[in-house]
């Protein structure tokens, strides 16, 4: 299928964890997807980790003004300043404009 | 640091293995990262993947014709069909301008 996300902003969250403290981090984790769910203009979320602790994680949003409603929310806030202290050694943000899209799924 | 990827492509690839035939789809995946890095205007790639097989690839080209190119490039083009046939049960590919980025490291 074609299109479905095209006109939506992609927010990339590439992120190298820290050893330590997982059970913490899933937590955080867990409410920070259910928070990003409940925000206006959300549009899905994906997230994939390797078993060393390299993540990308992307966020849809209807429009740009959405995705930084949700950058500055004041619990995400709090959360990104836990993450810094504890739970990433690096992480990059990449925000983009969703230009085309397509899907398949064995048949 | 802001900045670094404003203006770029991100070719957002997210897919979900099936079980099978871990050495050939590696294989492929290390020739393909190889042929990709090779390509003009290309800028970087970025690979996670859950212990479940699900997955998220991201890689950087200068522009959309450089992205285009490389979409039909012919020994990407056969690999996606091998893929198809044999190592996902279904993607999404999302292409979009990156509008703004910047990163964070430890200190």
């Amino acid at each position: 299928m074609a299109g479905a996300r095209t006109g939506q902003v992609a927010v990339i969250f590439v992120s190298q964890r820290t050893a330590g403290d997982a059970a913490g981090y899933a937590e955080a984790a867990a409410a920070m997807d259910a928070l990003a769910a409940a925000q206006p203009g959300y549009r899905g979320i994906a997230s994939a980790r390797d078993p060393d602790g390299f993540g990308i994680t992307v966020s849809y949003w209807t429009d740009e003004s959405n995705a930084i409603a949700w950058r500055d929310h004041p619990d995400h806030a709090r959360i990104r300043d836990a993450g810094r202290d504890r739970w990433y050694e690096r992480y990059e943000v990449i925000v983009a404009a969703v230009t085309r899209d397509y899907d398949w799924r064995k048949g």
